[in-house]
């Protein structure tokens, strides 16, 4: 199975807008170079002799993106549900990240991470680490490891955190955040293509405005991307309005910094109650919204509209949201937002149309898949991320389309459904 | 493994009430004569001489309930969930069960649903079937040599359905459910235990009238429980105001054919939008409340207000709701129960508290348990369904209360972590 350019056969189906999912079946999709040469009925002269990987009867899909979670987490999920946001970070999240100090411990955590995100649904991560260096580098090294294709951050966190995991001052995290960066630039020379960084102030909350315009010079020293949080909890809102008095909104905080968006590939995970001003700063200034119903029900964060940013043009991924979420499986998270954008209607959102199917197979796939560039679709020139899933075991006695296989496939697969995985035309295994 | 007394040796918790769940690590479950003698943290003198199956470090539980099914859905969940309740009974739902006129189709279709069910944790359901009397014959067949505890209805309905599943007339309706209680009697006496009849009208918009008074004299006979639908939706509950104007309310309706409670043990599917006069009618005749939250964000519904049900005194269970739903296991449906209360107040229910893990899973083995008899409870005297579970797979690198291994199986197992499934005793294969 390790051939660099090879023909997959089999029922295909993949977006190439968030209202255009493209369904063939029977066919060949063609990975050359690593990338998808496209989707074809017959194979193309150009490519017959190439190894031709018989799925007949299988469906192909792109593999799922994930772009909000937080792996020190994982080895806590599901548990403490019963608390709601800041609660649940002071009981469980901050004393669990705490322990990442110890590298012997986060190397036990982080594998079992890599080994659930290599036998589940995605193929590309955007993951929030610690405020360590040495547990962060490992965990890149893993990832990097299993060919699946991430940006990890080391968190930035200099107040209102608590002893033992805060950083003493903007200039300690800074210095941390650098120490780490020149770490990977070392291990990039080495051919690491995989995992790359991605800066991670935690949230307004925990970073000082010292740490954020440190942050602000790194990031256009190093030309990095940003990911945080954005407006997930009324609580977390109001605590940001009296940090940030001058700011108009959340996203203004961040702005003034000039760490959301524009020249900077920026994501905020959550953005539930985003609204005027702050959804005009996100469209204008491209930022995505890695929504993460799960986890905002989990939590007890709110209903994020979705409908309306798709509506104002705003880009939008999905995201776990480990350990605010329980499961890693994007696939699970589409079937969330579904249900999210029915109930809305029952917050008084009468006016939003639920989304679609198509819909939150886009934003799990090509929606979230164009912040690493060409990636979540099998159009000509993508990259060759692919999940070959044997959907038989849950077939009706009675035919589907390739479409209503795929509404299956989100709501009842596991990873026992995967067969194979592909990033980037490689097999994860 | 086909004792008939025997003693589990695990790491057991249960519930004894809605806020009480008791949880005894390294302990002894004693089965006797198909029902628990207790849990005790020796082996009592008169049982020391049982078989001992140990299951050291295991999770072991009472078996699910699921209050709410309907069989011939499971061949098409996870399908169609872009449209709402009535439509969707017209597009997915009718069509479907009209098949199962066809018993070939039936056998296929029922034997892959009660394979689903053998391997999840649920031991006993209240099942909706199709009008059909064969075809509902055969499935309690099947489930009857399932092992499994269930109550199957052949289902009434002879107005507002399609040619096809629409029975000719209520003297038609009640003279074909005659036919099916006189050929399930006829089994009986061949000893049949595990699966009983339910008279199923299937909600009153598909009733008649005369069908109503048919089935009120046929339930007086018979002494058979019963279940229906009430106040699922708004456009429904909207219907049922038009065709029985002289109600109070929707479960006024049943009350004036007296099915609704009081001598009729009764379970009612959904009461999303149930109040006043209808939550009062509730508690006062004794009506179960079969909780569906998956199925009401599916179909677009709305969110029950359990924690108001449970303070009022109501009695109240879970149900899968296949196909509202998508899921046969009632784990699932413990966590959606929690995840709908924390989202209710964002509907302006703000005076609710969300419901606890420890409710939840009341709800979902003693809550809907105790529609059976004493099940649903290893407290001495009750039936003998029990899960043993091995949570290793997802155990963290850290100590875990019982407590806390109980939350992340609700959230985190599915079937392949069920290591052996007893009902009344007995093992289930």
């Amino acid at each position: 199975m390790g051939y660099r350019d090879f023909v997959l056969k089999g029922d295909i189906a993949y977006s190439i807008a968030k209202d255009a999912l493209c369904t063939s079946e029977n066919s060949f999709l063609v990975c050359s170079d690593g990338k998808s040469a496209g989707v074809f009925s017959q194979v193309p002269a150009q490519y017959r002799q190439l190894p031709l990987i018989d799925y007949t009867g299988k469906l192909i899909i792109p593999g799922l993106i994930d772009l909000h979670l937080h792996a020190p987490q994982f080895s806590f999920r599901a548990l403490g549900m019963d608390l709601e946001l800041l609660d649940w970070l002071k009981v469980r999240a901050f004393p669990e990240e705490a322990k990442y100090q110890d590298t012997a411990y986060a190397l036990r955590a982080y594998t079992a991470l890599v080994e659930d995100l290599k036998k589940g649904p995605n193929t590309r991560c955007c993951i929030f680490a610690t405020v360590h260096v040495p547990a962060t580098l490992l965990l890149m090294d893993l990832l990097e490891a299993s060919g699946l294709v991430s940006l990890v951050g080391k968190v930035n966190m200099d107040r209102n955190s608590p002893d033992g995991l805060r950083e003493t001052d903007a200039a300690a995290s800074i210095g941390a955040t650098r120490e780490w960066l020149d770490r990977y630039a070392e291990k990039k020379d080495k051919k690491n293509t995989n995992c790359g960084p991605i800066l991670t102030p935690r949230f307004i909350p925990s970073c000082t405005d010292d740490l954020m315009r440190g942050l602000s010079k790194l990031q256009k020293q190093y030309r990095l991307p940003l990911q945080s949080h954005l407006s997930e909890n009324q609580r977390e809102i109001a605590w940001v309005r009296e940090l940030c008095p001058e700011s108009s909104c959340y996203g203004d905080a961040y702005t003034r910094f000039d760490l959301f968006g524009a020249e900077v590939p920026t994501i905020m995970a959550h953005c539930v109650w985003t609204e005027g001003e702050e959804m005009e700063l996100l469209r204008r200034r491209g930022v995505y919204v890695a929504h993460c119903p799960q986890s905002n029900s989990n939590l007890a964060s709110g209903m994020a509209p979705i409908r309306r940013y798709l509506d104002a043009g705003i880009a939008v991924g999905l995201g776990s949201d480990i350990a605010g979420g329980a499961h890693t499986s994007i696939f699970r998270t589409m079937t969330e937002a579904i249900q999210i954008s029915k109930l809305r209607r029952f917050t008084g959102a009468c006016d939003e149309t639920p989304l679609t199917m198509e819909e939150v197979f886009y934003l799990g796939t090509l929606g979230g898949g164009s912040f690493f560039g060409q990636v979540g679709s099998f159009a000509a020139g993508y990259e060759f991320d692919a999940l070959v899933m044997d959907d038989t075991s849950f077939a009706p006695p009675f035919a589907l389309t390739l479409g209503d296989r795929l509404e299956r496939a989100m709501y009842l697969s596991d990873d026992r459904h995967i067969i194979a995985k592909y990033v980037r035309g490689g097999v994860i295994q």
